[in-house]
This record gives structure tokens, sequence and C-alpha cells, in this order.
């Protein structure tokens, strides 16, 4: 049975990983009136989050809500928890599981909010997570996307996010969790599209910001974020995800908020590639890692092993690992042979 | 038979329009080598085109090709002329073909360019035109839209364009003339859809800029193009457009280059009106027609005739049209109850 609007159950609730996002997920739950057990790494982290009830590092100058209880304990965090959700970066996923599978309740309800591929395997992070946690716990996984720049949730602007399980419980159960004035949250059954559209975007986002850093106008970007989105729908569509995802917050709605943001680091990565910097200096200059250029590495194999035809990834993987010229890979995009908008509105297709 | 590429054949064409759009696709056809016959209301502008080679009014400081020639003579403009581009305001595109439809060929391949509604009416173009020029004339009809700011295709910057025709033959042939290396035609048989998706987007436009002169950031941007994306495609698919076109160029590439660019019309009239200007003072500042606000108009009447709910759409209305403030505006459309992304994807729909 689904609660009625306002009706709200205060629950124990912990968010594993105290980086931007997990933070600003975390007072989302605080201001729902959930009490929130947040898992940090550092012990200094943990301290400053609860004796001055701010994280400098990742949100600078924003204050936090004294139900947000930061632990480095893993087991602590997660033993008697009923719903936990995991907000680390795409390259730990893994190792974090194993250190949390053996303290998770049985019936407890697993969010994940990361975005990105492993990168040896190709999986997605709820395959990944499926390996390590119990089938049963996996079954009804629920995963968290859309366009929602942290620095954004956490001064409660408005901020929509779509939360897509398999488990229909699941989904609406999440959606309760987290809805409120400032945060509206849409559900879709599809979840492997939600989780592709949000980790793909990211190439695009980097392909955006090229075109910016080119000199380039509207129009380009507007044709890159476009026809970008048609060849991640392609390949999303081939690995199992549903073509309307691509079309709601997950797919367009996150490339929007990514690609004409400044706050996106792919974007910024994107813009001194685009003015002619070399990747090693742009990556040095960032300081931090780029997700859009280990994703395009990815979603460069996967359209290979997949055999989907993906040519703005692969003029990006020109770019990143083979010197490819900026210049040249947009007119290698622009000088195509003439084509149907989609391919199945091609009358001449198989 | 569809020709080889760079095997172009040269060809009298007929633009009809001055504007900014129209004068720049008469640059693309210039540059594609064909004499083009640009049709001016204005005597004066007429004489700039042919003796100093600009358009200032609408193009400032574009030097256009000796190769495009102006005329206020409409017969002489279109009589033995086999392709003609139709590229007027909405509310004039009636009347020109009534003053058109006695002197076109029988063979002419007729395009047009225009996005909006007749207001009266709430009919598209496409429709507009078919009563008004022979059956033969109107099934052959084709459409151009996508993201393509004129100001920046006469300066060569990359676009991409979508040609929409129920005719195969008319959706080749129009690609063919207008394809370049910086103007990319791409083809799609969705006609209503190309039309819908550009009408409309101009209201999700002024919706961006209300948002921006709201003080809203980049999530509450992206949240309101997806959900207004997802409302413009019900009513498209209800008027009998095809769903993907709205992921297409006409639908989410225009939608992008229009509320992210300073270069709209639209987004500047809604971030005045969000920043508390009222509709009047806006429209007198803008000093032309801003189209959001028509066609704001007309698509909540069609919402209404055809039973599509519009939440956006009708916020807008009630913000333009009935003294709705835009801070509650934006607080009901976060209030909404909870709901699925897409109707399609609610388990308890009917």
């Amino acid at each position: 049975m689904r609660k009625v609007e306002g009706d709200v159950l205060i629950q124990n609730v912990t968010v594993i990983g105290a980086g931007s996002w997990g933070t600003a997920l975390a007072t989302v739950l605080a201001d729902n009136g959930h009490q929130v057990t947040l898992w940090v790494r550092d012990t200094r982290l943990a301290e400053e989050i609860n004796s001055k009830h701010v994280n400098e590092k990742y949100l600078p100058g924003e204050k936090l809500s004294a139900n947000i209880v930061a632990t480095t304990n893993i087991q602590e965090a997660v033993v008697g928890k009923r719903i936990v959700l995991l907000v680390v970066p795409s390259h730990a996923m893994r190792q974090i599981c194993q250190q949390v599978a053996p303290h998770l309740e049985p019936d407890v309800l697993l969010i994940h909010a990361t975005k990105g591929f492993e990168l040896q395997s190709l999986k997605r992070m709820s395959e990944v997570i499926s390996e390590e946690v119990p089938k049963e716990i996996a079954s009804r996984l629920a995963v968290l996307s859309g366009p929602s720049h942290a620095e954004e949730v956490v001064k409660r602007q408005p901020t929509t996010v779509v939360m897509a399980s398999e488990s229909k419980e699941s989904m609406l159960r999440s959606q309760d969790l987290l809805m409120n004035t400032n945060f509206r949250v849409y559900t879709n059954p599809d979840l492997i599209g939600a989780e592709i559209a949000g980790a793909l975007k990211n190439i695009i986002a980097l392909g955006a910001g090229m075109s910016d850093g080119l000199g380039y106008g509207d129009n380009a970007k507007a044709a890159l974020l476009t026809r970008g989105l048609a060849e991640i729908s392609r390949l999303g569509i081939k690995l199992g995800a549903k073509p309307l995802t691509f079309s709601g917050l997950a797919g367009v709605g996150d490339l929007i908020a990514t690609c004409t943001s400044k706050h996106s680091r792919n974007w910024r990565a994107g813009y001194m590639l685009g003015q002619g910097k070399k990747l090693d200096d742009v990556l040095a200059q960032m300081g931090m890692v780029v997700e859009g250029v280990r994703t395009t590495n990815a979603a460069f194999s996967l359209s290979q092993r997949e055999q989907v035809e993906m040519p703005i990834t692969t003029v990006l993987y020109g770019m990143l690992f083979e010197g490819k010229e900026a210049r040249q890979g947009v007119e290698e995009l622009m000088g195509r042979g003439k084509t149907f908008e989609m391919a199945y509105l091609n009358p001449d297709a198989e």
C-alpha cells in the first residue's frame, strides 16, 4: 500500500559516501525528518561533520543538519538499517560493496546514486553490486539518477530526479523517502536505462565543452547534444534500456544540466581540450577524476563489442587517446554522408 | 534516383521572406552554387540587398552573396521556379500563400521553415499552406526545422537541421539542395512532429527564461526542459506526431538551442517576466513579436480541446494571461502529486 502524501514515516537511513552528492542526499533525507548515518572514510571529515556540521571540502559554506551523524565504522553504519544508499565513485563501488555486504539486513532497501561503468569489466553499477550482495537484496535494488548538481540541492533549489528499479515496491518506497517540495522524485521501471543514460551523458558533456572551447556556437552544441543523445540511446537500447528513458530526466535532463553548466567537471575538461590543451595537462590541472574521460574509453569498447555506430564517441576517443586534432574531429562529424535522423526512419534500412 | 555527393545540380531557387532566417537560408543556397531570388516586401530592403549585398536590419554586418537577387514582385519571384522556400512569420503565412499560389509551377517543390500555429484556427503551417495551394503541390510539401540560429548559420558555424516530408522524393531533393559541410541536413518522414516540436518549444523557452529570471539553478532549468519536452510530446502525439521526433533535432535539439541561448527572444522575454516585470511592459520593451507568448495561448487551447495534461503550459498561461505570480507557479509545479516519469510507465494506468 502506498502512503498518503504528508503521512511521513521517520526512518533510520544510512548513506555510504560523503562526497558532495552523498552529503547532499543526506541533507534531503534530514529535511524529510529522517535520522541519517553518513559513512565516511576519512576520520577528520567525520569529526568535522559531527562537531561543526559542515563538509568544507565537498560543500563549502553549507550548514548541515544535526540529524546527520557521521561514522567511519562501516559495520555500525549498516547493521540494523532498513535503507542504505550507496553514493561512492564508480571505481570504488565493488570494494565498498564487499565491505558492506556481510552487515546488510536481509530486508534492506539498497539504493545507489553512482554514475559510471566499472572500467575493466564494462559492467553497470547495479551489475557490480549484484555480484557482491545477496541475490534477494540485489533484486530489489533502486537507482537514483537525473539532473542534480549537489551544490544546488543543498541550497534547496528546485530539483527533479528519477528513481528506477525493477521492483515496484522499491521505487515507491524510495520515492516516499526522498520526495519533498524542493526535491521532486519521479519513478521509472527502467533501471538499465537510468544507469546507462546517467553514465554515458558525461561523454557528451566532454564533447559540448570541446565545441565551446573551439569557439563554435549554440547550433553546434545543440547538434552535438542531440546527435550524442541519439548514439548513447542506440548503445543503451542494445544493452537492454528502454528508448523513452533517454528522453526523460536521466537522459535529456541530465545531459542538459551537465552540458550547459559551469558546475560540470566534464564540460570544463572538454573546454580546455577544445582550446588545444593536451589531455595530460588538462587532467593535471583539474586535479581530480574526470569521469567522462574514463567513460569515453568504456563506451568506445562497448560500441565495438556491441557493433553499435557511435560517431561522436569515436571522434572523442580519437582526440583523447590517439592525438586527433579537435578541429579535424569536428570536420569528420560534419562531413559524414547524408543520412536519416533515426535508423528506424530509413525506408531503405533492412 | 539520389545524387552522388559532390555532384551538385545548379538550380534557380526562390526564398519568400527576407527576415534573418530567410536571408540565412538564401546564403546557404548561394554557398551551394544556386541562383537565389529573394522576395522582400520592403522596396528599400530589396535595393539594399541588390546594391550593397547586405541586410542590415536582420543580419547586421554580414556580407551577402551576389548570387542572391532581391525582388518585391511576387509573380516574378515564383513563375518558372522549381523550388520555392516559404520563410515568413506564422501570422502572415496564409496571406502570402494566397499571393503565391496562382503563380506556382505544377511541379514545384515547396519547402517551409516557419515555426508556429495560426492563432485563430490552431492549425499547423502545413495545414494552412495546404488550404491555399493546389493539392498536388501540398502533398509534396517539405518542412525545415531544428536548432539553427540564423546569426550562426550566416557565419558558417556548424549547424544541423531536419527536413521532414511525407514525400520521400521531396525530403531527398531538399536535403541535396541545402546540405554542405557547415549545414548538415537530416531527413525525417514525420512532418507533423517536426512542425509541432518546432512551434511548441518556444513555450518551454519562455519558461526556461522565467526560471533563470527567478534565480533558480541548472537543476530547475533541466527539469523544466525535460518535463516540458514530455508535455509537448504528449500533445504532439495526440495531434499525430511520432514520439521519437521529439528526441531529435526538431525537438530536443531546438529546445536546447532556444532555451540556453541569449539569441532567443523567447528566453529573454521569460527572463524579464521571472524578474517580476508585467507582460505588457516586457512586450513593449522587446519591440517585436514574442512567438512563445502566442504559442502558449494556442497550446493551452489545444490542450483543452484534446484533453491533454500540460502542467507547465497551464502555469505559464496563468502567469501570462491571468496575473499568476511566477513564484507561485513554480510552487504549484513542484507541489504536484507523486507520479511516474512517463504515462506508459504507470503500472496502474488504464
